[in-house]
């Protein structure tokens, strides 16, 4: 089995709220091994995350290994606080790092700092890994990055640097709203109808001071009308994303644009978006986040 | 101890999804006694809803007792499906009420149906009552009745009708963010700040594009700048409540305009529309209840 012993192996590491993801890497950034698992930062307390670690990447260290991680493990109530960058700013390297503290002699392990904003007042905390990934494999980009997410993040890149970016809670109260409101009652299953996203988006955009009452339609719409989930759910999702995309505007109209995330979701803002003209390319979240993790490395000590 | 066997008093009540609320009347419509509980119908089976009242209000009967009630105790999933009025319509009378099955002999019970909207589609169960108290105690009013609460209501009433109304979902929204998500860590104790919320609901209304933006930046202001858990709750209710007016604009905009809620919620909207130039009566909603209750009793059979 793969082990980091050799001295120039190492290991990178994206640690969420809910997630960890870790791979043993060679001295070529060329993956040896990976693997995933549940246990995020936000379930465990500071005193906890090498006990994690060890669990999840354990087998892979029987010597002195180097372990660079991203992602919310640096925040205030992380292994180890690793603050942020102020934009505008090149998105952290290995140079800016923070040491976490280790029992374990044969752990140095290394967390990027997240980003800042101080006007409007905005924070990320991975996502400018899978930026620096991004801008990796593409040097010259001079555009915008849409990162959907929990909470999604429209990023202001040119010259190498994050210029400026803005976030917004649509995952996250996409969630709220379907799993936890009124609105679960009409939400059974996991259909979709592409048509009443397509209305959703286009509703939500053109009105979106009427979010709040057009959410309360959709409750009113399955006790009249017998809405079916499939189109609950859709319209849901459209709605929420339509008046992102109002508010997001000036991200969007007349740039280069690329969508960093996962398929489905990414694909939604896509679509969204090709009904106002606009286009743009998708790349793997996971794969900007390991490259971003390897550009950072180079800039380790 | 007061009871209902005189064969004229009855049992007024209010029965929502989360409470209970029951005054034992005189033939003449005063109230003999009054009792509460945290016995909504949220929490019951059909089947548990004459065990619940009878629990609540048992001590009351001796006799033959008539019980009218209005509130989600008549939907689909209540004690019986007391169906919906189609707006326009005067609220339901007593005329309109549905029996509800009980084993006990001595219970006789109706329930109120609500009020329903085709296009855009919308519902009320419990508001009806509300409005039709609101118009016995002002028999000519012509406006706007906005009743403030999980799934605020603006109402337009004219000739005694509700002509069309329209539900927004601000109350169950800020209870999900301020409780569930990840603005909770900045909410805590129960501080107002009063500028606060008038800058939300400003921002809101000038631009609820950015809804789902400004509610990040609640978080990023608070691990940023400090952002205090009275000044984060006030400006979070403020743009949810800006929002809405934006929304409502011509349910408020030149209206003759009243409130029908508790003080502070109230107060909150009105607030926010004295800042536009609006005003408006506020009306205790509790008091609109059972007087639309009495005024809803003369029409039974």
């Amino acid at each position: 089995m793969a082990t980091a012993t050799n001295g120039r192996n190492w290991i990178a590491v994206d640690w969420g709220t809910t997630r960890l993801r870790a791979w043993l890497m060679d001295g070529s950034d060329g993956v040896l091994d990976k693997v995933q698992s549940d246990r995020g930062m936000g379930a465990l307390t500071p005193a906890g995350f090498e006990t994690a670690f060890l669990e999840v990447a354990g087998e892979w260290i029987d010597g002195p290994t180097r372990v660079l991680a991203c992602g919310m493990v640096g925040a205030k109530q992380g292994w180890a606080d690793a603050g942020y960058a102020v934009a505008p700013s090149k998105p952290p390297s290995g140079a800016h790092a923070v040491p976490a503290p280790a029992e374990d002699p044969r752990l140095e392990v290394f967390l990027l700092p997240g980003v800042s904003q101080q006007r409007p007042a905005d924070v990320m905390r991975g996502e400018e890994t899978q930026v620096a990934g991004y801008l990796a494999a593409n040097p010259g980009f001079d555009g915008v990055l849409c990162l959907p997410g929990t909470h999604t993040k429209w990023v202001q890149v040119s010259a190498g640097e994050i210029v400026s970016f803005r976030s917004f809670m649509t995952g996250e109260i996409f969630a709220l709203l379907s799993g936890q409101s009124v609105l679960r009652h009409g939400l059974e299953g996991d259909g979709w109808d592409e048509a009443a996203f397509d209305e959703g988006v286009a509703d939500g955009m053109a009105r979106p001071q009427l979010l709040t009452s057009d959410l309360f339609g959709l409750r009113a719409e399955g006790l009249l009308h017998g809405k079916d989930a499939s189109a609950t759910r859709a319209r849901l999702s459209g709605l929420l994303i339509g008046v992102e995309l109002a508010g997001a505007r000036h991200y969007w109209l007349g740039q280069q644009l690329a969508f960093i995330g996962a398929p489905v979701l990414a694909g939604a803002y896509l679509r969204g978006l090709k009904a106002q003209g606009a286009i743009g390319d998708r790349t793997d979240a996971e794969a900007m986040t390991l490259a971003g993790l390897c550009a950072a490395r180079a800039g380790l000590a």
